[in-house]
């Protein structure tokens, strides 16, 4: 089987428009299949003290009102998606935008409000993966928001970790699917003050331990789930790596850490 | 050669969410071959006010500095064009958001700073006419907006009309096409106090006589002018109607005003 790079970039990566450029420059020189996964929370969150739009964040997830779908909408799949793509044009490779709710692509179901209320937001049920297939052979790289459609037609807000995660093991399949998730350190690190702490592997054993020693915490545990999920469900890798070292990454080197089920 | 209608919708039919449904489930409802163009820019105007934005309009065209190129971005492609994707899938079909620059498709040229600087405005200069037939040809319907990519990989903001009448002329080719204006009036009207005074064809040689009497004027003369080259490039009909005609329109009535070369 062909191999199939699901890379995520996140809010560090988007704004700052070298290391955007970087990752880039470091898909394109890979020749690689590739789908470009992107949040970018950090704009909305600027875009919504601008405009006083309040915010809550729960359990790193947005509590997303119909005003804060709005912003999300307006930043994930207007604002950053194109600046990737014309990124990515820039670079000689055809890119093509889309969010869940072009050609029904990601379906999300609205997340049950009885514990508590996230308002839109939305966890994914079924990536058609047909259609991103179908780009892939046509060697156009889809540039993909976290922005899912549910199955009354509403607009969702997504997790842009998960929406990679889920790509990766709709394309499975068919495909050797490597999961990138790029952040702004240079790994999982052991001591979250040394950027030398990289840890090079860790297992599902080692990840329960850490949880528990809390060496691990906040936004990296659900991360590093659905890096779990993923490989579990048929992805062949699943890493974690600074942007930069993404043209390392292509050129075989092992950046970041590793994450394995055993 | 089978028809194609290619439909612009403006703001007066995107702000009101009772008008945008009728318009969607007109097009849903008459089964034909489909190419949605919107614009938005009151949407841009009033999210620019609130972010102290300051806006500046020369002959209709809005001056569009990097700031506003990034507001422009965010309605058009991300907001109004998301949401009538969503409009779309709840009627059943399956669409998909394009600016100029997914896939490049619509390719525009700064336009010449010499005697008044627009900014980031293009004027378009190629239609890659085989993306929308590839979409079209497989029931999706291609919901553009007004946000085309330069030969440098840079956005620019452009005339959604003109985007329209460049598409159809585009393609003219391999299909009968239909540009078709909705505004917010009956049409071109004789009086522009009455409504009911729809003047049901203009001619070239109409539309010279009524500038040169100031019978139109503003906004509507690009229209027309847009309408002809379209009409001298091949496309097969031009049509001005209000967003609520188009059900009629579909089911073979003649509303608004009949744009023709002779």
């Amino acid at each position: 089987m062909e191999d199939l790079f699901i890379i995520k970039i996140g809010g560090e990566t988007i704004n700052n428009s070298e290391t955007l450029k970087t990752c880039l420059k470091a898909i394109a020189a890979s020749g690689q299949k590739t789908i470009l996964v992107h949040g970018g929370g950090k704009k909305v969150t600027e875009l919504a003290q601008k405009l006083q739009v309040p915010q809550q964040m729960v359990e790193g997830r947005r509590i997303t009102s119909a005003e804060t779908l709005e912003l999300c909408t307006m930043v994930y799949a207007g604002l950053i998606n194109k600046n990737i793509v014309t990124g990515l044009s820039s670079e000689k490779l055809l890119a093509i935008g889309l969010s869940g709710a072009d050609l029904n692509c990601i379906v999300a179901k609205k997340r049950d409000a009885s514990v508590i209320n996230y308002g839109f937001v939305g966890d994914i049920v079924k990536v058609n993966e047909a259609i991103f297939e179908n780009f892939i052979a046509g060697n156009i790289v889809p540039v993909v928001n976290s922005i899912s459609i549910s199955e009354e037609s509403e607009l969702l807000n997504t997790n842009a970790d998960a929406v990679a995660a889920e790509i990766a093991k709709a394309m499975s399949a068919n495909y050797k699917t490597h999961l990138i998730y790029c952040f702004e350190k240079n790994g999982v690190l052991k001591d979250i003050a040394d950027e030398n702490s990289v840890i090079e592997e860790i297992s599902k054993s080692d990840f329960t331990q850490m949880k528990e020693t809390k060496q691990i915490a906040d936004g990296m545990i659900p991360k590093l789930q659905t890096a779990f999920r993923a490989l579990y469900h048929g992805v062949e890798e699943a890493r974690i790596l600074k942007s930069d070292a993404l043209e390392l990454y292509f050129n075989n080197g092992k950046p970041g850490t590793n994450i394995i089920l055993h």
